[in-house]
């Protein structure tokens, strides 16, 4: 496996973020560009990843790399573990750039009720997850574009849904009627929030609540900077309704968007804890350590 | 009143209709022009009005309109009648432009649960079908880019809910991530529709199964024309869903929509009947006996 530690590289359709680990998982140096799979000129990944990380490749030390890159718009498509899965299911089924070397890190899928749902990157982040807390069960949320809520048995992935909670909210607070009546940039307002949480209770469906931010916009009830915080709680209130909620949450992300989850769940009664993209780093070590690496 | 009959007029945001009605409703002549409120030149509402319809108004003929003409963005603001409001309701808040000759139909709003809710043009469809079925009481369904939900008891409008299901199904099919494998013209597939309709009874909400059809499609189970079919079920299986369904239906509005609605409401054993835009003529037409006219 080369020496000690791992270039562990998370490769996102917008962004292209790297950190240099020493065998313990120790952050030594980390980068991030804005070279998602999206922006990379000419599809020339094995160019881009030369440039920006060959340095730390010294004597072949291995390098594990997560996220769309893996995608049939990636470097090369990394299919889709089934789950259950855990870290041994993944490691069997990387995707090898250079043999023994460089490889590419699987996605998950799942069949619920007739239909698929997949991720591609959070499976790492909850592996970082499960390693940093000492958890090997619990419910995860990954917010986001589109967010994951995410059920570990085992230390397996068992089960999970995807959200396209934030796709969605951008779209209705730039595109949509909403558009004219809120302010999508506007810090939180916790109280507007929550009561979007509450609302998403009332069993009428997202489709007519949105519709009810327009209507108090026009009698004056609801200004632009509380609209997106309204518009907000509905969404992330339509989402946690979906969900059997049980013990506690761990959430995983960046502070904007685990706080808001977090107020929300704390507002139904429920604990979270937080973590950030050391989850990712984390995750990608503990898969390091399945394949035999240390620990 | 003027000589009798009626100039009916539907003027919307992207368009404006019109009807010469005979003293018993019958349609004598009908017009329209792409001059929604959107578009008039210099919002000079005045000279358009007089360009299309003069020639129908001599001796002074009733003309009633409806529609967003009365809306803050419109030529005169008619503030809206609360619910529960009939045909006596509007008539006694009809905003007059010319006193006795040219009025604008207030919309209708209502309060529900602390949240408003509002609709224009909508209640003059209603009047209509209810002068058209004989009905006094029902659930009436006007689907559209906001469609309306609206309960009907003793011929008053006593609640209705506004879903943004059109709006919300153009955004997908074209601005979300499912625009890339959404071919949103699509011909109906109606085995598609309808797994979609029932798929929205699993209660994991719209957030998650509009990311359905995205996995579907990754694994090529779902493609471009049948996915169109498969969101549209979802989002009007979602209304479907938020309703308290009992007797028949009353659908009105345009073939291609009614028609999806049909076929949702006849899957969850819900009877319908379908009036097209005949509606908008018959309810002006049914304001205009309620002012007095004839019947």
């Amino acid at each position: 496996m080369g020496q000690p530690g791992l270039v562990a590289v998370d490769w996102g359709t917008t962004s292209l973020r790297g950190a240099l680990l020493d065998g313990t998982g120790r952050v030594l140096e980390e980068k991030s560009a804005p070279l998602g799979i999206l922006n990379v000129p000419d599809s020339d990944f094995a160019g881009v990843f030369s440039a920006q990380f060959a340095e730390w490749r010294t004597s072949g030390r291995l390098c594990l790399m997560s996220g769309m890159i893996g995608s049939r718009q990636g470097w090369r498509e990394a299919p889709y573990a089934p789950c259950p899965a855990g870290l041994a299911d993944v490691a069997q089924r990387l995707r090898w750039i250079e043999p023994g070397r460089v490889a590419i890190v699987p996605g998950l899928s799942i069949e619920q009720d007739g239909v698929p749902d997949v991720m591609r990157g959070e499976e790492v982040q909850i592996f970082g997850a499960l390693r940093l807390t000492g958890l090997s069960d619990g419910q995860f949320v990954l917010p986001g574009t589109h967010s994951k809520w995410v059920t570990v048995r085992g230390g397996k992935v068992v089960g999970f849904r995807t959200f396209m909670t934030g796709e969605v909210y951008g779209l209705l607070t730039q595109h949509s009627i909403l558009a004219r009546t809120t302010e999508a940039g506007a810090p939180l307002d916790e109280g507007k929030f929550l009561e979007g949480v509450g609302r998403a209770r009332h069993g009428s469906g997202l489709l007519h609540e949105a519709f009810g931010a327009r209507a108090l916009a026009l009698f004056e009830r609801l200004p632009p900077p509380q609209s997106a915080s309204y518009l907000s709680g509905l969404l992330i209130g339509d989402e946690l309704r979906a969900q059997a909620l049980g013990g506690d949450v761990v959430l995983i992300g960046a502070p904007a968007l685990t706080m808001r989850y977090a107020l929300a769940l704390r507002h139904a009664g429920v604990a979270t804890r937080t973590l950030g993209t050391e989850a990712t780093w984390a995750g990608l070590m503990a898969l390091h350590a399945a394949m035999g690496g240390p620990t």
